[in-house]
């Protein structure tokens, strides 16, 4: 039986800040550090093993899935590593926190734009300081101005049936370290979640969730690991 | 011009107690990881990067490549590991420090299992308590009894010709992050170092042994980032 598990990212620095982050490159804080390690402590624990793990070029997820497998002694799996997973890119919002965004655009707007299945944030001003078109980790790729989450699930997707769909086909346990709205892509999808609902539904972080599929990929079953 | 960084991995806990580690899977000491976060620093402050990096399925390599790209922010990078960068394998000498190693064998013979070419030690005994030979991270691999240098040269190099090799004509920049032998190996073939003085040249830990290569990747130079 193919067995996914999804984790989100340990507590950023932006997180704390409670700053909209996107693609903007914000490290773990101590607190998020020690998520990632209890939450590979839990998997390892429950006996929970993987065979091949994927993860965003982002560093808070990559930092995660490093800390989680190096407490299982699982360091040696190989790690793809795709900007596919990143998280969904706030645009214009990026760096400003949930305060200022509703002093500058007005608590209805906001909740439009965080609660929307497919209205994006304004656009990011060409020359801001969280441009990263230039960033050489974005070689090759179109970085976007902003993005909805439908936007961010029509990049996600063709990745998860490029990559992902074939190594659980051929019986890999897959674990993907990734973040809130690559992971609300990922969990709409095997989980049939309407649009209007996917948008409230929260992903906390750290925690391991576990998809057992049937053999069509389809979910039978997903459950958060601390409960079982 | 195609530039290819090695780094052995920083101090592991067996280092620090003169055991014979091998395939053994030992962890880096707080010193280890020290020397890890410096190279990296080193290496971004001299503004020496990378597009590609490699390692074995040791941890103490894994995360010594790990922290020193956390260190140049550069953990998005692709990361292939393989067990033919692993150590030598040390067989029946794995786990003994060098003072129970001459107790137990003499000292003529230990001088010549640590500085003979192509002497394995003492085969590994079935059943050890070092035995990886059921490790699921070697499924599919002949894990070896025991390895004299030119046993671990024969397997280093097919990798750096099938995988390393295509990237650096690619004219990608590699980081190989390994172990005393496997690096040993690749200088002997880069630096074409004789036979009988290979086996007695140190690499030091957690130092970035810089190659420039000229096209057809013959050596133009060597040495060591600190030192420029």
């Amino acid at each position: 039986m193919p067995q996914l598990v999804l984790i989100r990212h340990g507590q950023s620095q932006w997180n704390l800040e409670n700053r909209f982050t996107g693609w903007w490159d914000v490290d773990l804080t101590d607190k998020g550090v020690a998520e990632a390690r209890a939450a590979g402590e839990l998997m390892r624990e429950k006996g929970v093993d993987h065979d091949l793990c994927f993860t965003s070029v982002q560093t808070r997820a990559i930092r995660t899935l490093n800390l989680a497998l190096g407490a299982m002694d699982r360091l040696w799996l190989p790690v793809e590593k795709n900007w596919q997973l990143n998280e969904r890119h706030y645009g214009g919002l990026t760096g400003l926190n949930k305060q200022e965004t509703r002093d500058k655009h007005g608590d209805e707007q906001v909740h439009i734009w965080r609660r929307s299945f497919d209205t994006p944030p304004p656009p990011m001003d060409d020359g801001s300081q969280y441009d990263l078109s230039a960033d050489r980790r974005y070689a090759g790729v179109t970085v976007p101005k902003s993005e909805s989450l439908k936007d961010t699930i029509e990049r996600v997707l063709p990745y998860w049936e490029a990559r992902i769909v074939p190594a659980l086909r051929e019986g890999k346990r897959v674990l993907i370290s990734a973040h809130g709205n690559s992971l609300r892509a990922l969990v709409k999808h095997l989980s049939q979640i309407p649009d209007d609902e996917i948008t409230s539904l929260e992903i906390p972080t750290g925690q391991p969730i576990v998809y057992d599929l049937a053999e069509d990929l389809r979910a039978n079953e997903r459950y958060y690991l601390s409960e079982r």
